[in-house]
């Protein structure tokens, strides 16, 4: 099977190629001129751009969370992924409470085997840190090719660890060639206002906001960089929300400390206002971090344009409005955390990003694909458009237009935190290692058609 | 009683005024330009500074520690204090486990009842952060007239807190008017490397160092920042020893945050090269946080000279080199922590800070004296030379030169960390409320002479 | 003549005393508790502060300006400084083309000479700096008791130096001990904008301050900051009214080096909306550096409060809207620059900054008098209530609430820029060297009271 | 003609791909797997880096300067720099007093034609900033294919513009699509300073350094950015060599401006120790500004990492050691300024930036490329490997060591300031446009092969 793509303009995060692209076996063979048709499916993309395949480094799919469980399993997220121009994504393998690593990650194999559509990678979100568990992981990086590893700073009496634990994890990370990444919200105070809020009577899902300040989230950001320094280990700060934490990134950069940050799709439009919708529609954007005051955005986008923030992650998380975030209709902290973002994380870059002047095609790139890759040990098998590489291709229409809504996204759940938003910029067609696998409005892949990745050991990276 | 100190030059935190005192019933009634002898005893202050009498905010006296007790108790510790010019230290009372708060202060009283040379104050050292202890606050502030409470960020398994505790105890303290000072080190990433060392067979007195790095003090003093800034409380950060914190201080204060700092004279003068001294000498200086690189000095002294550290404390903490601080001699991390500083405080800044012109006669008064007794609710009864203020008096002597040694200090302790320094400025004459304790080497005071000091409610203060 | 003031608290830069004060001869001799009426005139000043009188850094009375000349001379201004509190001014000399700077001297004397009713030291504003002016300046020092000069960074084609002369001014400077002024804009980039603005035809008000952006004096402060550097010489920036200018001083200032910055009353309570005051009431704001967007404001609030500015200037320049600023109703670059403060400097400061809680008691000293006199050679003799010192003294009743307008203000001028704010706080009494010069609202002093000071040579100071 | 290129590992500034290059037409035609031999020539690359043709952006060939020439004119400098890797020299234009910018093109065309033997553009230093030179800007963009303009900040009573004529510039870029360059340095601050020195018969070496302090350079880029802000244009700094400068241009980025800044090899390898060398030696370091004191480097290679600085240019000047560099053999400032760098350019930043790890091998090719061809408007035809771009390439061994000396280099000039150095990697075959011209020690080019590239409007890059 070979596929020309031709007439479209290759965009890598440095290059812009007006050039043909040969697929042969799912890999990207050439990149000329004018490449023969002979023998090949054609596939004409006249006016577009080709994208490498869109990373999402941050999935919770058919995550148990709260007594319930997420509304898109590895199937529907999978496929709404694609729609949205993602072929790759990197869920995490949640570990839970007496559990192994290994376990952890063989439950996530089930999970995800003979229904992701696209190709996926594991994190494993450590659940319980024993000293057992921190034993396993360099066999875990070695023998399951599970390379990075999410600590929890909030989520007190479930998810956190304490500073000791967040510091051997990342002393041993150094060691062993891995990468932590940090929830980085200081969860002792959060926990503390949580209580105080419920205590006064104060239910509503604005109060989720407003018990998580920024400052709290820029205290364990800021905490968590000097643990890495001293351990002299890589960080990775997963959705990056708030001036006070970005900064403590930008300034640990300067310092020369590989430190990096993603943030995601909602923190860019999205705001505490949101909370205050009418009825319990301010539980759609109930997720941690909180939403924040609409400031932060601009600095957030001042500094994913200076690729201060090196990552772009969709933090998708889905729970139905009716029946999920219902939950907490009478305690916003019973409110499950989460929102369904994998399908619309390209759109929302490109279009607030690109269209609007804040953002480069390069970095556009940049941030949804090629640094996620790099980071996350998936260079450069994936995350451009380069011979030897996956045909992991999006042919991007910027011309069409069209407003998101639940109405017609195939996230399996009832609502869409950007409801309603006009958006210029759209995937035509997407390829799976050299298969259509999206074909305007009709998905051509099949459940299971995604592979799992290995990643490789972490390598210092100048993003 | 009444006396008069004729001709000398009084130093406020503001002015620099050539005039006589009349002291009456222990307090100052009268500043002129001539006051009559006729009446009074007469006291020549020719050529000398008057200075407010030094406060020292930082002080363990009779403190039970590691097994064994410090050196110095209320009476050797306090005449100590008085031959350098302190007339008021501010002495840590412990808090044991299982203890009441009430019972903590009523112990500290038993120790300094009959025995201190000075008068004297009392923070409490919260040893055992109970819910009914934190109840006990504003009990202790509205009756013991003890207003400032230490918590403690190190010392993992004893003294050390959780953020959830240290955020609550900011809270209650905001709350009732009491100031929180924090002792701040990440004691979890200590306790890691220190048990890392001494696997490896690293026993020295310089591995207290290597296992204490300065950012492990930035990251405590940061986060200690962050949760009083949500806590809406001011904080007062003992013994900063390094720019990773004090820079964290200045950020806060630039932000219009009441955040206080301290720093020592070991600090200023001693670094970390006075581990390496030839046996184990280096035991000497074994406290916490530990002495640094010497280019750290320079950071201290620019932030004192500016006030962006406001006070100047001793953090006595005596153990013999004999006998105590061998308890280390194959373990440094069961060295006790601390060293005799009490008496040499105001020589050393007066003398490498005035004198070597890094600060003025001002600010010498202000972080000795002035800004201690408001940031601790005893001004102005302390902390200035004028009318209806407490006659705590120094007559300075700006020409003296000594060589400070062990062989003539006045503390109970067969050791001094600035053995050999020559330093010039010493006290010639000192008053406590009108009584003149201190004549050139005599001790004319007696214990018990000194008073307890209620402190009054921590009101924010622009220093 | 011997005067008691009793009853009063007297608050000093860094203490708030409850005493009485004796004047004999002009001069504070006796600060005490209980002083005898018995052969002094006695004054009552229960409920009252007495603030040392205050000092104005930055007048000029009896100034020509663009073909005008300023409708306040040393009569009316210091008649009106009396009212406000202020009983020092410090003048600016104009020095013209083809002058030297001892005429220049000598002609501020003859217009304050037997007019001015407060005591009165004079700065020179180098208007041409050549050759054998710059060797004057060591002996207008030394003999003429002038010891700052202020050079100009804005006003192409009249005022404005090279960097060349700025330079080698403060190289001067810093060898025979002056202090440099500098008015910190880029003249040539708003020559450039002031040129294409009337090129464009916007000729309103408004159009001062968009031609006048705060980046021309952040840029010109930054500057001046770093020629100093270079020159080893201290610099004063006066009237600061913007983040960038502010902060150039901040970070300068952390560095150690020795700039003082100077904010004025107008650029912390109004703001750039009023050059859209109707009709051509925005010409009664036209003054230079322009007033700024209303954030600025916070900063400069925060910088006075941690004193990172240290002193408080008028800025006074008065010109009648009626007549003088109507000269530029077709064109806003002919508007004198310039507006009445002299007056309600003190007031606006006290009660926007101490009764609102921005500032302490001992800051409003500080900026007002006890900065400025340590800066320009002053102190101990004015700046401070203190045994030896001018009796210089303010009771200002805290109580009385006033409403600012010209109907009822001592300006010879026809409005007020804070025309119709009510502030509370106001002084009862005034006295300049022991004579009570104002008693409430009527003026018990006479022009030509002033005396001249003669500044001393500028001495590093920590402020 | 057509080439493959087999083997090599091509690397862009994202990518790094291990592909066969097919060149035809001197255009790069096609990029894959395996690319059949027949009917092309082949080269081999294995075990190499292909990277794009190195541009230098900053290069004096054939330039006057202060009574002489340098040494290396458009031939022996563009067969030097081919050696080294480069491809693309942007040479600049002097503008003499009097002239027209068209005629000071004219000029260096003349210079240029039938001697360059790799590609060349042109920025223009303006000499002459009249009004009529500052009208025919839009004309040399549109017609001459010339978009950058130098302004000089320095160099008193020569080149030196004022403030507003560098405003009035960056307001004419900014309109016509023009990049303006500046020299920033304090040219006032330094006249006097070498007055001074040469006054004090300070005339060797040295002292060029010693009266070019780095605060001058941070000054003039400071304002320079403030100038460039107000003006809403785009800047380039040229010659970075500091913290001062290098911090002004970060921190202006941080507040999303379009900055950009160039630093060259001998600020990181050289430092102001080099002047002491033995004998005149030092005077081959003389350039401007001038090297610093070696801490600067870690500043400048931290930089890069982050691509704060995002070009990297020679700053090629080179003059004889004898006869030249002689000319100031007693008063430093006849010192011809500058050094031959243009050959070692890329070696040097490989070898230390590359092997010891302080740069990835992207950043290597951004700096040296891709930055520079998208800055100056040659992007995508210059600065990538990429279909459709002229096969510019170059072989680079990265296993040959050598010992850089004068004695080997192909500069036209006495000495080399980097001679003795031990570098690791180096071109083995260089490709201009398809043609080989570099291979091993032997160049196969001609000079006049190399074309005049017109260049670009400026559109802002996010870099």
């Amino acid at each position: 099977m070979s596929t020309v793509i031709r007439g479209g303009t290759i965009v890598t995060a440095s290059d812009i190629v007006r050039a043909d692209v040969l697929i042969e076996d799912g890999i990207v063979t050439s990149i000329a001129a004018n490449l023969p048709a002979a023998g090949h499916d054609v596939v004409d993309a006249t006016g577009c751009y080709l994208f490498p395949g869109g990373i999402d480094p941050h999935t919770h799919l058919d995550m148990p969370f709260g007594g319930t469980v997420t509304a898109d399993d590895f199937r529907t997220g999978t496929i709404a992924a694609a729609f949205g121009g993602t072929t790759t994504v990197i869920d995490f393998a949640l570990h839970a409470k007496g559990q192994s690593l290994h376990d952890a990650v063989r439950i996530w194999h089930g999970k995800a085997e003979g229904k992701a559509a696209v190709d996926y990678s594991f994190h494993v979100m450590i659940g319980d840190l024993r000293e057992d568990v921190m034993r396993e992981i360099p066999d875990v990086v070695e023998r399951e090719g599970v390379s990075s590893f999410k600590v929890f700073m909030a989520y007190k009496g479930t998810f956190q660890v304490d500073d000791e634990t967040l510091f051997r994890t990342l002393r041993m990370a150094a060691d062993v060639g891995a990468l932590v990444q940090v929830h980085a919200e200081n969860g002792d105070v959060i926990d503390v206002l949580v209580r105080e809020a419920l205590a006064k009577g104060q239910i509503e899902p604005r109060y989720h906001a407003l018990t998580r300040p920024p400052e709290a989230e820029g205290e364990a950001t800021a905490r968590a960089i000097r643990l890495a320094e001293i351990a002299k280990a890589p960080l990775y700060v997963v959705h990056v929300t708030c001036a006070q934490a970005a900064d403590a990134i930008s300034d640990a950069r300067k310092r020369g400390l590989p430190i990096y940050g993603e943030t995601c799709p909602q923190y860019l439009v999205c705001d505490i206002g949101d909370y205050d919708r009418p009825g319990f529609e301010g539980a759609k954007y109930v997720m941690s971090p909180p939403l924040r005051e609409k400031w932060h955005q601009d600095v957030l986008w001042g500094k994913l344009a200076n690729l201060e923030l090196q990552a772009f992650g969709s933090d998708q998380c889905s729970f139905n409005f009716k029946g999920q975030k219902e939950l907490g209709l009478h305690n916003f902290s019973l409110i499950p955390n989460g929102a369904p973002t994998i399908e619309d994380r390209m759109a929302i870059l490109y279009h607030f990003g690109v269209n609007e002047g804040r953002i480069g095609l390069n970095k556009f790139v940049a941030l949804t694909s090629t640094n996620v890759a790099k980071l996350f040990g998936l260079f450069p098998r994936k995350g451009t458009i380069a011979v030897g590489s996956d045909a992991d291709i999006v042919i991007w229409d910027p011309e069409v237009e069209r407003t998101i809504t639940a109405e017609t996204h195939h996230m399996n759940v009832d609502y869409n935190p950007f409801e309603g938003m006009r958006v210029k910029g759209k995937p035509r067609k997407v390829f799976l290692r050299g298969h259509l696998i999206v074909d305007g409005d009709s998905f051509l892949g099949e459940p299971g058609m995604g592979s799992f990745l290995r990643a490789g050991r972490f390598t210092p990276v100048n993003l």
